[in-house]
């Protein structure tokens, strides 16, 4: 696991390296290279593996993805969005760098991540390259990630809006998208079958609500410290949440749930690394 | 050209339905659809008709271009931005959507856009459809428009940072590279050679500078009526234009010079449509 996060760590160095304008990219370098679990690369690297993949030619994907998931969070944490001071424990990119040149960073992270997997996959087979960057453009656009952002904004103060079916639709985007796009690019560049990659859209779907079940919860159980980022706002703003809708135990049920239902496909690809990432949510949790 | 501007909204409308989650899309909508001259796609598209292609193959791309154009007004209109409040005559889109609403528009446009190329092109060479996406990133993110908009933001109020470099830079990136990506991708669309491809480079410069410096003169002697946003701003807020840096004389001078050495390209193309464009900015302008 450590391995992996250390490759990704030097090949986002290595892929996104400074140029001019310096304020730029040193804004956009900033949220990308926090240090964070790299989770999302992590999955595609390793599902690639697991498919009989090559990691090197994932590593590119993987490493877009995480800068999609930078662009997502210097967004999200904008005044006009979130509003959040911190990230991963530091300021957020709009409080080092002002909330225009914040705009920018994200704004061109969205062309600089495709570009990196068009770049640097030229190994693979056109349709695998062009299946990728279609899925990459799926879950960063209007019907992927910002999808989920709009909605959970419109229901936010508005709790005659919450259904279960407002909540899906959240999470599925909003978090599960970069998870999805994560593990079924890792099988698509594996050359992988149309039955594993169902198997890994399943597999990426319960993991995705898993993860968002686990951070609905530790929302409301854990501290400032140990998140890096201010807690507590979801319940404060109104937002709908798993915890807010079904209650806290309900939540830990549901999670144990998908969590035994992800370990089916684990003992298949017999992955430690998934494993160490599904037993690192069970200990944060307790459950 | 009034036919391929109907061509152009026609084709507009059909890429970008209005979906679920209807804000976002309608926001969206709102600026790609605004009343325009569609000069970006209209040169997209007549460029790859002059060098032998097929106008419908060139259309998804001409689109893609019109919505990336898109985005950049809904950002450079924004509170944190140049703050603008009307565009085209018609209030801007956070003033219509809000804020949080049109960043997110913005953001979703940046992955549509591309996503319109890629789906619809499928009947180019692979080479020449992952050809022309890189040229969409390079032109839409840090490497193009974005690193305009950083450099003229960063040169606003520091008459000591002016330069004819700095100008020279802002310009190419800020309006030049949407100009050069529309022409250069025609030119790539209809199969040109890699002679025809410089030259419609060097046509694209010229053009793109001559435009700008035509909107330079503009800001300084047209009304809001005739442009339909706010004007007067660039000098009031310290920008660097041709007309601030060198004075109105001297950018007229520039200008007529371009203009020239656009005829000459145009005369080869023998394209009625580009003769009309370039003649539609010597009246405005009156050189």
């Amino acid at each position: 696991m450590n391995n992996l996060i250390k490759l990704v760590d030097e090949s986002l160095e290595k892929f996104l390296p400074v140029e001019a304008p310096e304020d730029l990219f040193k804004s956009m370098r900033y949220t990308v290279l926090l240090e964070g679990k790299r989770l999302r690369p992590v999955l595609c690297l390793e599902v690639c593996r697991c498919l009989g993949g090559k990691i090197e030619d994932a590593l590119p994907t993987a490493c877009a993805i995480e800068m999609l998931h930078a662009q997502t969070l210097i967004f999200d944490d904008l005044p006009c969005m979130d509003n959040d001071d911190f990230r991963r424990g530091k300021p957020s990119n709009h409080k080092v760098f002002g909330e225009a040149v914040a705009l920018l960073a994200g704004d061109a992270l969205l062309s600089f991540a495709p570009q990196v997997i068009l770049r640097n996959s030229r190994n693979l087979p056109a349709e695998t390259l062009l299946h990728v960057l279609d899925d990459f453009f799926t879950a960063a656009g209007a019907r992927g990630v910002v999808a989920g952002q709009i909605v959970d904004m419109e229901c936010e103060g508005h709790p005659e809006k919450h259904s279960d079916e407002k909540l899906d639709f959240i999470h599925d985007h909003k978090t599960g998208d970069l998870f999805r796009l994560a593990i079924v690019s890792g099988a698509r560049i594996a050359g992988a079958s149309c039955e594993e990659i169902k198997e890994a859209q399943e597999f990426a779907h319960d993991f995705g609500l898993a993860f968002q079940i686990a951070d609905d919860i530790l929302d409301v159980v854990s501290d400032f410290e140990t998140m890096g980022k201010t807690l507590g706002k979801d319940a404060a703003a109104g937002k709908l949440t798993y915890v807010t809708l079904y209650g806290l135990d309900n939540a830990k049920c549901k999670l144990t749930c998908l969590l035994e239902k992800c370990d089916v496909i684990i003992d298949k690809y017999n992955s430690e690394i998934l494993r160490e990432i599904l037993n690192g949510i069970r200990k944060r949790i307790g459950v």
